[in-house]
């Protein structure tokens, strides 16, 4: 595996999931969006609120404490407070929300200018120990990957009872 | 699980891929678009390849066999026929061919008219034998998510040296 990472190759990224996740999901009806792929999974609409609340405590917050050289560990990150905080707001908000906040996150991560010396600065996690700029912001980039291929599975298995003998070759559907 | 399933849903899902795809892959560094997660696997330009193919030769073409009530089985679909076909043509281009014979796949199902009633017509596959009109139409769907799940795990997987400890958390790397 090359290690071509850099911040700009991350900023890239994360710029275009809010547009990837409206084009996924806005105006589909509610069997796609608000299905699950089983008991304690979220379905889409709920992935896009815990997208929206790390970009409020977890990724812009934390990589300022490593640049900063704050003291003292990460504040730990809760992955279920979107389920209450963002509960019965419409996806339409959420998605529009979401490119807000995410646009705001990346213009401040590029204003950063952050060296190829300062990712490897780090920080402590609070079940991790010592973990690097240049981690943090790979695992910033690879979290988005993994909603975007958890929303697009979960809307695959929807779909499961209709496709028949063709589940045979639908791997997604048992992932 | 609801079966909400109709035509209409089809086609408001399969007409958003090119532009997901676009989001996602186009202008983004060869390591992502061109890595892979294993030997024998499609990279996220191969599988613009192959969902191209499709249009071409699977799904429009078995529609109308279905509807047409043609004797005999269905062509047998060449899953590797893209990685010849389309070998060495950039993705910028391979996501404008996909867009454009999408369009023309949409519009085309759209124009069948398709009632509830032909939905249980079928066709003869040549593995399978006897599968619905609806089974190939939900297959269709369920193939994008599919494969769009797949380049974004297959894209996360390239960054998996980089996050460190993170990727306990970050399941979509071991799947």
């Amino acid at each position: 595996m090359q290690d071509l990472f850099s911040v700009d190759d991350a900023a890239n990224v994360l710029r275009r999931t809010p547009d990837a996740l409206r084009t996924l999901l806005d105006g589909l009806p509610p069997y796609l969006v608000e299905g699950r792929e089983g008991d304690d999974t979220w379905n889409p609409r709920e992935v896009v609120g815990h997208l929206i609340h790390g970009e409020r405590t977890d990724w812009i917050p934390r990589i300022r404490m490593v640049l900063d050289q704050q003291p003292g560990p990460f504040p730990t990150f809760d992955r279920t407070a979107h389920l209450t905080s963002f509960a019965g707001v419409p996806l339409g908000e959420l998605l529009a929300i979401f490119a807000r906040e995410r646009a705001d996150s990346v213009n401040a991560l590029v204003a950063m200018r952050i060296t190829p010396e300062q990712l490897e600065l780090t920080g402590t996690h609070p079940e991790f120990g010592r973990v690097s700029l240049r981690q943090l912001i790979a695992t910033w980039v690879t979290h988005d990957y993994s909603h975007l291929s958890q929303v697009t599975r979960v809307m695959a298995k929807q779909l499961g009872d209709d496709v028949g003998p063709w589940a045979k070759y639908l791997s997604v559907l048992r992932r």
